[in-house]
């Protein structure tokens, strides 16, 4: 079946345009976004995900136009019309339309469903390559829409067998392009607590993580991750995926981590019986 | 007469939805923009604006789908259904729409027809403050539609009685939000030269100041500016408008400097003898 969408309080066909073009989040970047899917049928994590929403709505001064018991009814409405088990939310947040292409009248709100996306399970066993690329996200604690850098190295990404670019600055890492980052160094189990986006898969793992390893969440070093025994990225897409490579450069011996696959079979379990 | 827009071939109404939800600039911040202006019924410096932009739209690898000369027509073209004499068009290139969300395949070219801003005749002979706001634009050289800091501080100017920010960072002065920096120091007249984007009011005005004064293009310092004699900011719509106050601070007598009313006297015949 085809999807549809919500738009300002309406449900229309997915690929219907619905902005006009005087929108803040087109013509100024002024917009974020949040992204999340079902399993079993059921939002995963729903309030950790709307919480964090309204939080970059907060923070952009934006006002979300309606509640999250209203919003989990656009949801059932959307997803029921998919007509699928599974589905992908996207929900995206924009200035809205501005007479003076500058300040703030009214909000757009939009949710897109989306199929899920592809699960990578070749990468999820085998583990990714990562380029290195000097950056820090400018406001990292919001959800904006600004990708500017991923869709730029697009290209180069693909031209290098990488799926994503780590980003680093001063000697330090933040995060990738969409996704958080953990290491295993001396036994312990450590992620960036500086320059990110608070993911959702990051806290759930710290959950999961937390019975069975010494956690440190604390700045994290360029030269520590390269010679880390075990590296992983977590996200709503990619789970806990191994990352082998970084650049040229091989972590422990290429392969994806036990410690790494241990914590990526507890997320799964954990959601194979979401909902349940 | 009401305004049209053009969007990838079609001459639409203004106020009609244009683009798919799908497009990378509203999901990914990935878009570029121009603006430009007529007088006397004739696009200002039309060669400089269409290089600008067709040099972002290198620099984001984005093909512009149409010719300079096709564009020409269907600024025409809109031109004559505004019925204004004067008008201002606003060129916005995105990345498309992408099943992935990650790749363009196709961008998205829109043209909209827009009324004359406001031209702040009480700003252009007392001058604006502004705002100093820590920041330098990512890749400045590109007029991406990356304009989230101005949005963001939008109300605190108000509250401020500012017009504008100026950018500075490690102690070097960029730009404004959407205008070029100018001192008067020393008896130079003297802009910055990185971290910024190449104006074509910059460029004009360079133009006009050769022949009356010794011009200096370089970093320029923030100590530079808060005790130089004169400081002014140009862009399309500011022409050469003084700067007397940057935050608490009073340039020299925080009147509009004598200078840069000469500099704004030349602009003004320029662009009043414009395409007669």
């Amino acid at each position: 079946m085809p999807f549809y969408q919500y738009f300002n309080g309406d449900i229309i066909p997915i690929d219907q345009p619905a902005f006009a073009t005087n929108d803040l989040g087109l013509l100024r970047g002024y917009g974020l976004f949040d992204y999340f899917r079902t399993y079993n049928g059921v939002p995963f994590r729903w309030d950790d995900y709307w919480q964090r929403f309204e939080n970059s709505a907060r923070l952009l001064k934006l006002q979300v136009p309606i509640s999250q018991n209203e919003t989990e009814k656009v949801l059932a409405d959307l997803h029921a019309l998919s007509g699928e088990q599974e589905v992908a939310f996207r929900f995206v947040l924009t200035g809205g339309y501005a007479p003076d292409s500058v300040n703030v009248v009214q909000p757009n709100f939009l949710i897109k469903t989306e199929a899920l996306p592809q699960d990578n399970p070749a990468g999820r066993l085998k583990g990714i390559k990562v380029l290195p690329y000097q950056y820090v996200r400018d406001l990292p604690e919001i959800k904006t829409t600004n990708y500017v850098h991923m869709v730029l190295m697009a290209d180069e990404m693909k031209r290098q067998r990488a799926a994503d670019l780590l980003f680093y600055k001063d000697g330090e890492v933040s995060e990738l392009t969409r996704s958080n980052i953990f290491i295993f160094r001396d036994g312990k189990l450590i992620t960036s607590n500086r320059n990110i986006l608070n993911g959702i898969t990051r806290k759930v793992v710290l959950e999961l993580a937390e019975a069975h390893f010494e956690v440190e969440v604390r700045p994290v070093f360029y030269q520590e991750v390269i010679t880390a025994d075990e590296v992983f990225t977590t996200s709503t897409t990619k789970w806990v995926m191994p990352v082998v490579q970084i650049g040229d450069e091989l972590i422990s011996d290429g392969l994806a981590g036990k410690r790494t696959l241990f914590l990526q079979e507890l997320f799964e379990k954990l959601v194979s019986g979401w909902g349940k």
